[in-house]
């Protein structure tokens, strides 16, 4: 059995799109982020980090249960496991990584430290959140550049670089970022949104922060 | 053959350590970061994103020479072309994707804005400055605890996740960070510090500065 630790974040979203895609099951068990769960010494055993999401596969690459932190290291190790969304070989297969670390490295910190400053600082930093609005718009605009050669983030198949984009895409009201005149971008969005699978991890995903 | 176009910089070093390791030649080509020759239009043309480094391999996946992004990927498609530094299946293949997308999405850009709004910030941004560096703090504190239990970042062998931190360490006063009171990341610094594969590249790396 697979269990997935996760709330309603940007980053959780894509553990359970990625399953449903793959046509896996697995037990979503709720982390209340909002009233701090992930800081509790029981999450804390599970990653020290503080950060969902969490996955635990008990039927993993050893004996104990196989406790994995990262979204996007959860994405590939799914994607491994099932054979499925990540290319064996060959350019596509490399297309996906950059596009997994692009995100992780460059978009994931932006939006969400432009969701920061927006919102959660005590006292204004206008160059802070002026620096990360911008940045986070700066690479909006590569996307949408991207996308105008490319029907899916890496390539011509839909892949876990596309859930992986998703999750900050699908909440890009936190850093008051939008597809407006991005139109290659808001094709891409609302296909990926539209998915069967897609559509089935968002319900269960959203129950969890409506009944929190 | 490889180029590596790259500077002196925490993500362009991890290229030349992981082809120094691998025993793989490469032509390293400088980027001068400070005169801004990555924004000039035929770095673009390589890399939209304007970020070294950027590998190109003559013998890639296809015919055409395989222009690759974003350092991590870079060092994901290097082990996997050479067999070297990823482990090819188990636990310890999901220890070095976690390690390397902890790298690529927390410590990476705390201590990159703490830099910036240490030494870059036109104006004092008292609250992001104690963001920043509060974070890399706390993400120094759980590699050192993680170092507790591991010979190395990904469990008992090197890998490409070491690499991928080291690039940071190495620049640790960039965001005035230390690794004093971290004894056992302090000790495996020292211990990557010292391969000859990596002073061969550090030493090829700082000349490109040297000669800028």
């Amino acid at each position: 059995m697979i269990e997935v630790h996760a709330f309603a974040t940007p980053n959780s979203v894509k553990v359970p799109i990625a399953l449903e895609e793959m046509g896996v099951e697995y037990l979503l068990k709720p982390v209340n982020v909002r009233r701090g769960e992930q800081k509790e010494a029981s999450f804390l055993a599970l990653n020290p980090n503080a950060k969902v999401p969490v996955l635990i596969d008990s039927e993993g690459p050893s004996d104990e249960p196989f406790v994995l932190t990262e979204s996007a290291a959860i994405l590939v190790y799914l994607a491994e496991k099932t054979g499925r969304l990540l290319p064996a070989t060959g350019v596509a297969r490399g297309r996906v990584f950059e596009q997994l670390f692009f995100h992780a490295s460059a978009l994931s910190p932006a939006f969400g430290n432009a969701g920061f400053f927006r919102r959660f600082a005590t006292e204004p930093q206008p160059l802070a959140e002026a620096r990360f609005v911008g940045e986070g718009n700066r690479l909006l605009d590569l996307l949408d550049m991207l996308l105008t050669e490319r029907r899916f983030m890496a390539g011509e198949a839909f892949s876990i670089a596309d859930i992986a984009h998703f999750g900050w895409l699908w909440r890009r009201e936190f850093p008051g970022l939008t597809l407006d005149s991005r139109p290659h971008l808001a094709r891409w969005f609302e296909a990926i949104a539209a998915r069967p699978a897609v559509q089935r991890a968002l319900t269960r995903v959203e129950a969890l922060a409506a009944q929190a």
